[in-house]
Order: C-alpha cells, then sequence, then structure tokens
C-alpha cells in the first residue's frame, strides 16, 4: 500500500514538458541537473527547437511523450491549450502541472488551470512552480523564489508534485483545492498593491508641506529680508517636512479605527459591513505606519547630522565671539534647559516604541505572538506611540504660537497643522476610552447587538 | 480512491455550525462570504436570533443540521457541551472543528477538545481556528492570525479543516494529535509569559539605580553645593541609568551558561536537571538579551543627541568663552583624544555586535542558521558583545576611581555597582576556557560521565 | 480505513532506541519525559550503562528491543551499523529513524540513511532529528533548533515520525524522499558556508586600506611634518576605511550581474552556464551586500559620534578662538553650506535605501514578497543605492582632486580609489539601459536565441 501511496519519485523518473519556450526550456534544464529524466513533446519529433544545451533531452512527438511520463508540466500559454484536448486519451489518470502565468489580471473568466481541468476532466491538474522567477526555475531557489505554491484538487497528484518541488531544493506550501489557482496565478503580477495608496499619500503630502514650507521660510526670507537662505533646503526644510508626514500618517493608521469604533457604537451591530472607503483605509494601516516609520527614521538621521553641518558650527562660533565682542554673556536659563531635553528624550521614546511596531510588523515576528500580544503591541502602544509623537510636536511648538513671527504671510508654521490630526484622532480615542462607552463597544464587539423595538417585532412575527 | 482520500471542499459544501454567538456568527459570516453554504444548528427551528446579514443562512433544529453537513463547528461554550451527546448517532462519521476557548488558563482538567471526543467518541474531533482573532475570523488573515493550528488523531478529518482554512486564505500548521489541543486552548490566553520576568527585573533595575543616581547626583548637589540641576533628569541620568541597567541584563544574560557549566563540572554529569530557577532563568535568556538590547539602543540615541543639547551648547560656549577671558589655551591633550575615542569606538563595536545578536534572534533568521552557526553567534560573539561593552564602560571610569569626588556621601559611582557582574561573568568564563577545564566539560557535553566508585559497585551488583 | 492511515501515536506506544551514548540518552530523557514509554536495545540484557536518571526505561536485547516497538531510533555511528544487518528479521517493516551524524562532510560515498536502507531493505528509513542540538534533543525546541528536518520515502513512515517530533513541541519540515538525506546530514556540520568569501574579502579590503590610510596620513605626518596624530587611528583613519570597503564591496554586489549581462549579450542565449567562478560570485551577492551594509552603519555611527569626540571639540573651540585672536571672522560661505548639506543628505538617503534593501532580504519579509517585487527593490532600488552612495563620495571628494596636498608620496586618497568600481558599474549599467541593447538583453532573457547561420544549417540536417 505504501507504494501506491508515495509517488516515490526516483531519480530514473520520466517527467514531460509541453512547450519549449523559456519557461519549459529552464524548467527542463533544471529538472535534469537534478537527475530526472526529461521528455518534451513537440507536434513533429524532433522539432523543437533548440533545447537546453548538454541535456541530452529527448523529444517527442505529443502522444508518445504524455503516454511516457506520469507528470507532465504544461509550459505553454492559456491559447494554446486546445489542441491538448485531442492528448485527452493519453492524458487520462495523468499529473498536469499547470506552470502558466498571464500577461495581465483578469484577462480570463477563470483561472489557466481551472481552463485546463476542463478541458481535459480525466487528468488531475495541479498548479505550481508558475511563482517562481525564470532565474530560480534555470538554477534553483533564490530569495524571493524559495516557495513553491501548489494547488489541486487530487492529494496524490499534489504530493507528487510536492516530492519534484522538494527535490529541486524548494519549500513547498499546499494552498488547498484547484478553485485558489486564480490566486496564484495573480501573485506573479502584483507589484505592492497595498503599498501604492500609502505611498501616493506620502508623496502627496510632501509635496504640499515642502511646497507650503519652501513659501513660508525661503521664498518669504528672500522677498521680505533680501536673504538667499536656499542653502536650507536640503537639510532643514527636510528635517521639517518629513516629521510633520510622518505624524499625520501615524495618526491616519488609528484615525479608522477610531470611526469603525464610532460606527459600531452608532449602529449598535459588529456584523454590518463597512463603507468600502473604511475597509480599505484599515487594510493598508500597516503599510501607513511602516512608511510613517521610514520618514521618522529619515528625521531622526536629519536630526543627528545636526551638530556636524557647516551651517550650524559656523552660527554657534558667530554666537559665542559675538557674545565675547558684546562682553556680555547670557545666564544659564534652567526652564529652557528642562524644556529642550523634554523634547528631545520624548521624541527618542516615541521613536523607540516605533521601531518597537515596526519590529512586531515583521512577518515572522507577529507569526510567533498571539493576537492578544499582537493587538496589545499594535494597539495599546501604538495609541502611546502616537501620544509621545504629538507631545513631542507640542513641545517643539512650546510658545511659538504666542509669537507673532511665526504666522509670516498669513501661513501657520508647519508643525501646527501636523497636530491637527492626531489631536483629534486622541481626544476621539479618550472618548471612547469612558468607562460607559468602553463597555458598550466591548459588549458589540463580543457580538452584542442592540436591537431596534421595530426588528424585534418582526422576527417574532417571522418565528 | 482520491476521491475518499481528498475532501474536495467544493463551494456547494454544506458547513454546519453550532452556536450563535460572537465566534459562531463570524466565521458563519465569513464562511458564506467564501463560497460555502452555512447552516445553523438550534433547539428550534429559525429560532437562533439575528444571524449575520445579506448571509441568508439556514437555521435548522440541530439533529437536521447535524445531518446535512459532514462539518460540524463546534462554536459553543465548553459547559453547553452535554447536550451535543445526544446528538451523538447523527454525529458519527462527522468531523467535529472544535472552535472554543476558555477564559481562564487550566479551568479544566482536559483540553475542551479531548473532552468533546470523550461525549462524542463516533465523531472525528479537530481543535482549530480558535486561535484567530474575532477580526480575522469575520474578516480573513491578519498580521498575528495568519496561522491556523490544527490537530486530531484524524488524518482525514484535519485534511478536511485544513481545506477549509486554506480556502479562507490561512496558513495551516498541523501540530499533530488531539493531545496537543490543550496547547492550542492556551495559546489565544496568553500575554507575553517568558516577556515578564525581564521586564520586571528591567523596571525593578531602571527604578533602582534612577532613585541611587538621583540622590547621588540632583540631590547631592542641592544639599551640598546649593545648586539646582533637576534638568539632567530628564537626558543625563537616563543617559546613566540605560547602559547601566543593560549592561547588567547583558551579563545576566551569560552568568546561568557559566552557573550550568560549574554545576555539571561538579556533578560529572549533564543528565541530571538543573534547579529550576537556572531552568527559568535559562529560558529567559533570550527576553533578557532583547530588553538589554533596547535599553542599549536608547542609550545610543541619549548620547547621539547630547551635541545639539542646549545645556552642552551652553557649557561648551561658555568654556570657550571663559578660556579667552582667562586669556589662557589648555594644550591639546592626546592622551585624553585616545582614550575617549577609543571609548567611544568600543562602544561602536559593543553594540554593533549587539544587534547582530538581536538580529540572528528574529525567528526567520535563527530558522535557517544550523545550531551550530546559531552557537557560534549567541555563545562566542556575545561574549564578545560582552567583553567590548565591559571594556566600554572601565575606559569610561578611567582612573575616575582614584578622585575622591566619585564617592560622595560614601555611594559609589553607578558605573562600578554595572561593571561587577559582568567582570564576575567574564572572569568565570576565562577560568571554564581552560584547557584543562574545556576539555573536562566537553567530556561531559558529550555523554561522557564520571562515576562514583560507589555506584559502579551498586551497578555491579544490579546486573 | 483512518486508523491505519494514522499512526496515532499514542501515550502509551513503545519508542526503541538503539544506542545509548549522548544522542541516544538525551532523546530517550526527552521522549521519556513527553509520555512515550522508551526501551533501550542493548547486546546483553541491562548492560547499557548508566541510563537517564529517573526514566525508568527498560533495556533489552537487541532482537527483544526491535520487535517490541514500531519506531526505532537508531542512534549509533555509523560505523557500527553492520551489526543490524543481524536483526534484519525483526525490523522488517518497522520505521528506522537514523538520527546519526557524520563529523566531516562527505565521509563516505552515500549518506548514513541511504546505507542503513541498503542494510536492511525490510524497513522504512527515515532521516530526522539529526539537525537538532544536543541541547534541544534533551530540553526540547529551542532558537535554532525549532525545526525537524525528516526525509524519506516511506509517506506512512515519515507520518510516524512527525508525528512523534510534533508532540515533542518542532515544528516539521518535510524534505521529500531518502536522496535528501544526505543535504540533512551536512547541514549540522555547515558554519557559514556563504559567507567565508565575503567576509574574506572584507576582511582583506580593510586591512589593505588601514596600512594604506596609515602610511599616508599618520606616518606621513609623523615624518615629514613630525606631528603625531596616531590617537586619529581609532575613529578618523576606521571612518574612512568602513565607507571605502563597504562601498566597493556595494559595488561588487552588482557587477557580477552586469558581467552575466555582456556575457549573455556576446553569446546571444541565456541558457549557457556562466564560469564557475561568475556564478560563485553571483551566489554570495546578498551576503556581500549585508556585510557591506554592517559596515556602512558602523560608519554612520562613526560619523554621528564626531561632534562628541574631544578632537573635534578641540578643534573647534581652538578656531572660534583664534578667529577672536585675530580678530577677523569669516563670512559664511553658501556654496560651502550647500555642499555639505547635500553630501550629508545624499548619504542619509542612500543609508536609508541601503537599510531597506537589507530590511527585505531577511527571509520572512523576502518569502512574502512575489519575485517581480524583490527583484524591483534588489535590482532598481540597489541600483539606486548604489548611486546614491558613489554621489554622496564625489560630493565628498568635490575640488579635493585639484589640491596638490592631495596627493601626499604620490599616493591617492582613499575615497578615489573607492570610487574605481562604482563608477565602472554604473557607467557599465547606463550602458545596458540604452534601448537597443535593453530591449535585445529582454529578449534572450525571455528565451530568444540568436542562431548563427552555421548553427542553423546543422539543425537542418539533424532534423
Amino acid at each position: 500500500m505504501q507504494k501506491t501511496c508515495t509517488p516515490a519519485a526516483t531519480e530514473q523518473e520520466m517527467l514531460c514538458i509541453f512547450g519549449t519556450g523559456d519557461l519549459g526550456r529552464s524548467l527542463g534544464q533544471r529538472l535534469f541537473q537534478t537527475g530526472y529524466k526529461v521528455v518534451y513533446g513537440s507536434r513533429r519529433p524532433h522539432s523543437c527547437g533548440p533545447l537546453p544545451p548538454g541535456t541530452q533531452v529527448q523529444s517527442m512527438i505529443h502522444v508518445a511523450a504524455a503516454q511516457s511520463a506520469r507528470l507532465v508540466f504544461v509550459c505553454i500559454h492559456r491559447e494554446n491549450y486546445n489542441f491538448l484536448e485531442t492528448l485527452a486519451p493519453q492524458l487520462k489518470g495523468k499529473v498536469l502541472v499547470d506552470v502558466s502565468n498571464n500577461l495581465k489580471k483578469n484577462m480570463y473568466p477563470e483561472a489557466n488551470a481551472e481552463y485546463l481541468q476542463r478541458l481535459i476532466p480525466g487528468a488531475q491538474v495541479v498548479k505550481g512552480f508558475n511563482t517562481l522567477s525564470a532565474w530560480a526555475l534555470q538554477n534553483g531557489p533564490s530569495d524571493a523564489s524559495r516557495q513553491v505554491y501548489v494547488c489541486g484538487n487530487s492529494l496524490e497528484a499534489k504530493q507528487a508534485v510536492i516530492e519534484v518541488a522538494t527535490k529541486l531544493g524548494f519549500t513547498v506550501l499546499d494552498r488547498g483545492s484547484l478553485t485558489a489557482a486564480r490566486e496564484l496565478e495573480d501573485f506573479p503580477l502584483q507589484l505592492f498593491p497595498e503599498w501604492r495608496l500609502p505611498l501616493q499619500l506620502a508623496t502627496g503630502l510632501t509635496a504640499f508641506f515642502f511646497f507650503y514650507l519652501l513659501i513660508r521660510d525661503v521664498i518669504y526670507s528672500y522677498v521680505v529680508n533680501d536673504k538667499d537662505i536656499s542653502f536650507r533646503i536640503m537639510a532643514s526644510l527636510a528635517n521639517k517636512v518629513f516629521p510633520i508626514v510622518s505624524l499625520i500618517m501615524l495618526s491616519l493608521c488609528y484615525l479608522p479605527g477610531v470611526i469603525a469604533a464610532f460606527l459600531q457604537l452608532y449602529r449598535g451591530t459588529k456584523y454590518k459591513r463597512f463603507p468600502d472607503w473604511l475597509d480599505r483605509w484599515m487594510l493598508c494601516r500597516k503599510q501607513l505606519g511602516l512608511v510613517a516609520l521610514a520618514l521618522a527614521s529619515l528625521h531622526v538621521l536629519y536630526t543627528l547630522i545636526i551638530p556636524i553641518r557647516y551651517y550650524v558650527r559656523y552660527r554657534l562660533a558667530a554666537h559665542t565671539i559675538s557674545q565675547i565682542k558684546e562682553n556680555k554673556t547670557s545666564p544659564f536659563d534652567t526652564t529652557m534647559a528642562w524644556r529642550t531635553d523634554s523634547y528631545y528624550v520624548i521624541g527618542i521614546l516615541g521613536f523607540g516604541l516605533y521601531l518597537l511596531l515596526g519590529i512586531t510588523s515583521l512577518p515572522s515576528v507577529s507569526n510567533v505572538l498571539s493576537w492578544r500580544e499582537f493587538s496589545f503591541i499594535q494597539s495599546k502602544l501604538g495609541y502611546l506611540t502616537l501620544f509621545f509623537c504629538t507631545f513631542h510636536t507640542y513641545l517643539y511648538g512650546w510658545d511659538k504660537f504666542l509669537q507673532p513671527s511665526s504666522y509670516k504671510w498669513f501661513m501657520l508654521p508647519g508643525y501646527m497643522l501636523s497636530l491637527v490630526v492626531p489631536s483629534v484622532v486622541l481626544v476621539l480615542k479618550l472618548l471612547l476610552l469612558l468607562p460607559c462607552v468602553d463597555s458598550t463597544l466591548t459588549r458589540i464587539r463580543q457580538g452584542w447587538e442592540r436591537t431596534d423595538p421595530e426588528q424585534e417585532r418582526k422576527k417574532l412575527l417571522l418565528t
């Protein structure tokens, strides 16, 4: 019985490949090097074009090839699948591995593998190997191509394919039945779909604040004071834009959660779907947070190079020299020391927590956490991070809002603008933490529903 | 045969859910959205309360529901399991998925799933889905809820559940037979159990050193010199406390290993269990080290902001001004340059190695290392890190121990206290590296045992 | 049928261990603690030496032991395997778990497990548990010993072993048939094989540039100017060596890809194997890059401590004092401000991208990326990183190459040497991006081959 269960792909086993395009030839070369006998199916015998050099693979006509092997790799374009229908008798009971990919998403109503299964119902179609790069198909596992995803309706057929993939050095992930084929075919086509919105947002906000502050700081100074301080664009201006955008994006991570909570409170149930925009917003919170973390890290580095910048050194020296020349020394200001130290320290602590949030969102770390632990970090520590970063910004502002020089050309300073969203989020969160609100929300999230008398009546009529 | 092996859960398959609480309704909503037909079991027909909106699920009496489906999800509290006993004939041969969780650990002598299996011996009980968050049960995989753990005695039943979980988008980890159910039921209840001790230790040490240094530095200065330097609490004091606690905790990572080695040498065998406290200590070394790394990172950030602090800038300027006023310039001190540069550089190298240790303890990194590689890094590089960090602290001290001003109120400076444990650990480790000691220890660790003549005699009598 | 499929290793199941060395006793202790009955096989009854204390395991003669259990763990050295041949009748149909390891790689022509299978063809040999550390074998999973790799020809036998391993708390990775045994036996012996070359290169380059700059800066100053600036070795010199080596190594990551592209263009096909040296070079690009990142991080830390160094503070103060004494203030130089700020900012951006490359090469991150995403980051962003870092170095140089003082003793400054390789790589990459070259290369990489008329003729003759 064991023999029939395990395919036990011995070194001598014959594998058949349909298709001598890039895909088929790369795969054939690799299979051959791993010790398999490889045969190519072609329309005419010995007509399959230049085969992988040194592989000494055979090329047979399709019928013979299909009969010779138990596993057939289908490495041809979907448009050419229909000729396979004629081979249905030979392919009966065989394992067909669909390696194909499409050029675009949603080109066809059904997945290639499902279409293949429909064409040849007698075969056991397995989708697999399509998520690998051409390099990995030809040379074996490399960084993003370590895992082979397979799916198929037959457990046995999948086992046979898993055996081959494992022997080629890949780690195999079984994605279930053939209905997952669509997902597998879409995977290689994606290019950071969930990062697009956060990156666009970051770009937009960065551009806006850059030009806003350019006008307010550099151009204002040039026009009004006739002073060219354009050199500040490189470091000083960027070091204002980055933390502003970072703080706004961090608060945008927590805003949808707060909105969702109020929506659930208003609706009195958690089983109604959120509006689409809220759903999409909630699904990209992680990416929003990571982009914000990247900007915060840049802010940290920009801040730490301050003392080695020529401009800063020049100004400090000039200040010392002027003090001596005017023969007056400013006394030590303890309030100033407290304030600036607090400002830096709160910033450091906020950034430290921020890094912790980033580290726990690494897949391998979040996988070993229970969701209670994960939500503790991402929610409790997350709000603490937001609080620290907002407080850091308030300390930066301090009493600047009292100085008329802060309102050049009636434009608010950047840090004030950046405080709007986080302050709103924190206030709303505080409201949600009020005991009466919190207990209602907890009950709703545990499945309790506020029922209208109206609905109650209807239900009674139904039962 | 293939058909009987693979459950091949087609889109049309009917799934039954017992329980219309939060768990049952969230799961039902998700299953329905994924394309399954869902039926709820209830005591009376159509009495199961408000079902997920738009799901159009049926609600049958329990008997009918149990008969209609091959997979039955049990989403009710353990206290209500006994009514299931009456359904034993209908549930015979069915796959029962126990999704329940308890409110506390160790509430019952046996796991819920094992209790269920005992109640209905004819069914195939599989534990699963219980480690997911309510959010993930309702909306699909999210960060810490990507993996579904399943366990059960029947391979077939598990396959059927795995198929469903995979279709819902989760990655499935098979944890073996039903005896693992207890572990799975405890998982969602845990909140960083192994971090508790290290965090408590870190908090305790931080508090102690904070107040110690507060008295020694700030209060002493206020009482004796009548000078208010309280502003130093925010940055200067914290930047003393963090590295002190970090160094002590790093050395506490390596102390238990050294103690264990001496214990093995003394006992002459590695097969005797260590005392419980040592076992528990050794199991939290990783967490000790990571907390120490976090504190060391804060120390680095606190150090790097030194030159932008108001207090530091003020003092530097004041020093320059006083030099000019008194018209004497201190000559350049090459020893001072060597010493301070070495101090910083050793610190940087220690921190760099420290980061390396941290990175290799990420689950995905340590998984790809062989244990020989892992122990090379964590042991060899670990001791090197400890040596660098200890040396960094000695360089900081330099000849300060000669100055009477270091012993205010007979209190030793903080850095001296922090050097005690690491110095002891390094000396003990050096002893263990002596060739004669090392060879004996190696033999013991390879299984060799020193035998008492006494024991030898006993054994001879026995055989 | 289910019963025969699942081994269902109940707590009462008897496991047999051959070998009472370290391996056998550690494993036995652990199995016993997990609830298994353990029996040791020995030549004479009750003669197996001191067994794990408190385990109350039995010890039988080999024949009886082999008969008593379905799973037999073979924990003896390969040299002693031949006695097992005499037990072939008793071991028929049993699952033999080969836990052995060798002392060196390639000691024997075939893997231990394959040799065992050949000796006892009637048994079902499974390789497993050998990749665990002795600590993990005795105490359960720990960091780098969480995963048990198994391989074997019988699916059933593997299931039985997987069941045991899972119950011991390990995660099991099925590596396919017994041909993978060799790989599993080599795994515990490896010590960063793929890191050796990059680390040697880094060490060599570091040593070279250290002595080069030592002569050029420190010794030159001592000999020619009679000035001892040896204190600069610790920080200033290291902060020149690290970025130089880092930049060279980063560019060496991208050089082989460029060479490969030109080779493919020249050959007109992608199916010919690259020369061995190029293959080996390409396989260690990731390690090259990570070592370069480590050096770049050190460069960043060394740079950030500049303002707190005694030497720097002294020089700044001396500069201020001399300005006052000579009563002349240097005017603010806007070009200087632009240049230095740009220099720092480009460096920060380069380092930020560099970190991003490092993070995406973490196994758990690269696993969730599609290869299209991975290659976007590693290739597109990688070249951008290289460009930024090279530009950063050019900005550092600025007009220094015009000053005769840059060529002490006819030795070029270090930064110039470091610019050679990256500049070459960037220029070659630019050539490859020319539309005509790019389109040809893309076609070749998609499988197209340039065919000589010569070859064409030959092929026609063949078919």
